[in-house]
């Protein structure tokens, strides 16, 4: 049998916790017996939700955390000063290798400052990226950096597609993935003074498939498997993703149902059209790893249901089994090397 | 009777030249009567074109121009070589003031290039940007810049949220215009080097009705009207737009039939559909102003239909009409002032 991988999960993060957190974990529990969780939160209110299910005790483990972060505190504050939050206490299981990873749906500012600053950068690393895969009509992307690391330099970029390529090969399973450089024309020559920078050194860059410059028309394409971006762009990129997605299927919605002939169209068509809609949806791949760190710290949507928790709590046990950190400890050009 | 705007059209440029666009000035002409086009290029295909049609002769002229610039080529060389394009001819008409604008469907780079090389700057602009008008559920925002103008700076961008506001209110008609900065979060503290400093001179800067951050989630949904970024930014937002709404329309078609059940439902759903998609649609507002050049340049789309090609030459009577180059040049904050 596999190694067991031991997950922290923050039990208290997120529109949906702790309900959704807690059935995402007992799911992944029956569906897989390589895993451990350790439901981090409130005792009271865990052990009142755990009561509905039965699942082995000894695979499911409580660690008390008295306070939450909320998502609107200033992230670094939250995490120096809330010292008995679920973040932070579930992170200092992963900083003492107690747990392999932590996964959760609460703030994203301090799960990024918390994987820096209590867990660590793995040695070499300059910036952990956030590394959310994003829907397009061959399957997913991964877009890399979607953190705070604003004002990112060349160095960066080219570490996080060294770190992108491996995380796609050996988590999500695309061989010899394509790397590509989100930029405002395909030609080489185009570009911010970033751009024109970072595009000569991942060219000569050894172990990734650099394609080249990619649009933002094509990232919903598929093009490309790993899109290399600084964090301000890929934040605009994601959060764009997510508002035009909605926009657009509520304008539809409104659309179908706007006179009594396109209503009954509607019902007709409706268990296909969700179908197909349910392809273009990143959240059955998981969450949005924080790559580089010393364990791994893994975010979920905030609005996260029962089965993107599940499968962020699987996506942990791929990450630790084809050992990723050890591929990027291997593989990676650091600064002195460079 | 209102002054006469004369509108140089660049009959050559875009996907669906030269029919689409020397039917839009058609469209446009009989529509109104205070317009004359001149179409620009090559003389035997506009004339043979022009047979179809009846028109007021002493509003439609033909101006000779041998060359055309193809979509692929260096823009600013191009500008400089070939003297006897549509697009160079139609830029130099504008300079001469023989035209009071030129709307063309062609290359970009080249527009951009020819309006600050031979159009040329209103005195005390620092940079000409380019602002398409995008689809939100409220109407329109304005996205300034989308243009070639990469690594900007923050004055550069309190000129752009000026210029924007002024051609909200006076071409679109939106009064009092909100102005939002493209951010990552929406709190002030938030964004790279560039917003943090571009952040308080907008604060302070007058006559605009600036509301502070945008994150980009929230853009489709219309809350600001002059949606401030820079061109690289505003570039992956603008194709990000396209290349989404055209991924998403695609899979729901897909959706919708792919049963037979479903595509019975299509074919009764698809007229309220079709309206309420063609309300998310900016081409009937016309095409992107490149704004604070000496004369009005406007670039269409490369597959603009007659529509958006009729809608973008009355464009630029509202702009001559409203004298938005006069309110530029009073109201801009020039660097000397500043």
């Amino acid at each position: 049998m596999s190694e067991i991988v031991h997950v922290a999960l923050d039990a208290m993060g997120g529109d949906n916790a702790p309900g959704e957190i807690i059935k995402g974990a007992m799911d992944a529990i029956s569906e897989r017996s390589d895993i451990k969780v350790t439901l981090v939160g409130q005792e009271d209110v865990i052990k009142k939700e755990l009561e509905q299910y039965t699942y082995p005790k000894e695979r499911v483990l409580i660690r008390h955390a008295s306070e939450m972060i909320e998502m609107a505190e200033p992230p670094v504050n939250a995490i120096r000063t809330k010292k008995d939050s679920s973040i932070v206490v579930g992170m200092n299981m992963v900083k003492q290798g107690e747990a392999d990873a932590i996964v959760s749906a609460g703030s994203t500012g301090a799960l990024l400052a918390g994987g820096q600053l209590l867990v660590g950068r793995i040695k070499g690393i300059e910036r952990p990226p956030l590394a959310p895969l994003i829907p397009t009509t061959k399957g997913v992307s991964l877009l890399i950096d979607c953190g705070a690391n604003v004002d990112a330099r060349s160095s960066h970029l080219v570490q996080f597609a060294q770190m992108g390529s491996i995380y796609m090969e050996h988590v999500v399973g695309i061989k010899n993935p394509k790397v590509a450089i989100v930029n405002i024309g395909s030609e080489e020559e185009k570009g911010n003074a970033l751009v024109k920078e970072t595009y000569p050194l991942l060219k000569e860059c050894p172990g990734i498939n650099f394609i080249g410059s990619i649009e933002a028309r094509d990232i919903p394409g598929g093009y490309a498997d790993v899109i290399v971006c600084e964090a301000f762009v890929g934040n605009v990129i994601l959060k764009l993703y997510e508002g035009l997605a909605g926009t657009l299927v509520s304008k539809i919605k409104e659309g179908l149902t706007s006179t009594p002939i396109s209503t009954v169209g509607a019902m007709l068509a409706k268990p296909a059209l969700k179908k197909t809609l349910k392809d273009f949806d990143a959240s059955k791949y998981g969450g949005a790893p924080l790559l580089g760190c010393k364990g791994l710290v893994v975010k979920t949507h905030g609005s996260a249901k029962a089965m993107e928790v599940k499968n962020s709590i699987i996506q942990c046990v791929t990450f630790k089994q084809q050992d990723i950190n050890g591929k990027i400890k291997e593989n990676i050009i650091r600064k002195d090397e460079a």
